[in-house]
């Protein structure tokens, strides 16, 4: 099973199906069960202090592992999230952006799991850790 | 331990510490260890169909256990989220706002926990469950 | 849509398919959407000090979920736990036996979505809160 | 910061905290925040048809993360978990033990984050995933 996506074709399908947040997100790498996403901060994402919000932070993990999944799958919107587990670990660094390193850990005919560790650009240290699971339609 | 705070000064807490949300969160009921706060929704919290987002929902769960605790130990804007278990359950109906109900299960020394059930403004059936849990810091 | 299974049906099912552990959960209550288990807590549940292990807790949790869901859809033994996420407290009271109160908030075509609050025995103050989510085999 | 502890001082120490279950984990090899520890799995962790339980899977993902904080900050008995997010993926195989490589993403001076990838030995599909906050006392 390989890709049936591009980087281009995520990102082309994220503006068209989300457009309120579809310039928010930058695929920086794509493979097979695994991309990497960036989170253009703007103002919106941001606390008092200048460090991305954790609402923002679960909307990367999201699209992280939405884009994972569709690129595996071919664009399909109606894969919803069921569950995510997120774990606040650190402060993420005012002025940054943030980078979400995603991986499939499984794509079954009916639900998908990818964990997501998130960086602020330029860092080592976790910022967060996101586990979610999609619900694929049959098709 | 009784409530430290009315609703009018939870809400005047949350307008003056995040700006750029304090607005779209209206406290509708508070008693000890719980509350029930109502997400306003807008354009900016709605998918493609009109239903809030997840993000959005994501949002609406942090900030009532937030409240829930601010208001039983005080202003503290140090209190942060640790981690987050969310389960979505229904879509949410279109053009209606969410409707969260939180309860506190833990309020202890550094570690607080807690529940939130979301419904449709006017709905019965839980759209998303979430469990929280809040770090405070030492006072 | 009502119950499928009695209690008689539900511990006598359990205690075929699982025969390790049949015997230390009992069906204290039972109505749509909802059971209450007791973990009749015995030497093999307990750590140092007498009080009942994680381990323990959590498959208290998921048979509770499970004989919720069975007892809505009837017997299937290929039901399976697709994720659990749940909070640890308080240490449990030892040498009590701890109560599960299980709430099913979702029971769709693929998956059950429960939540379980879990008491020591004779207590008020929650020990552990789960929610977990089955995934449903085609009929 | 390095390990405070070696692979034979903490199999020892959980032998003598945990002596229902101490024999049933082997630390197979140990590093500054990352551990990987083999159930050897018996009759009481298995269910019919010969899988590793749900329970089982939990206590190995809970014993795993608890050596990897006690390696780094030595013995001490009194860290608890606060919280687990565990998703279950495929069928564990039948017969084989469990492997649990699991990575400290973050030790602060009140609370630890770790992260646990299981798979079915000298199998690579991931059979489990689980995430688990431990509260760490004041020293």
């Amino acid at each position: 099973m390989g890709l049936q996506m591009t980087i281009e074709e995520l990102e082309a399908f994220i503006a068209e199906v989300f457009p309120q947040v579809g310039g928010d997100f930058v695929v920086e790498d794509l493979g097979e069960m695994r991309i990497r996403v960036r989170l253009v901060t703007a103002e919106k994402h941001l606390r008092p202090g200048g460090t991305v919000s954790g609402p923002s932070m679960f909307a990367l993990a999201d699209v992280a592992v939405y884009m994972a999944v569709l690129a595996m799958i071919g664009p399909q919107a109606l894969a919803v999230t069921t569950n995510c587990s997120i774990d606040f670990m650190r402060k993420p660094e005012a002025g940054k952006d943030l980078i979400a390193e995603c991986r499939l850990l499984k794509l079954g005919r009916v639900l998908a799991v990818g964990e997501v560790l998130m960086v602020s650009d330029g860092g080592e240290a976790p910022v967060a850790r996101a586990s979610l699971t999609y619900s694929i339609p049959p098709r």
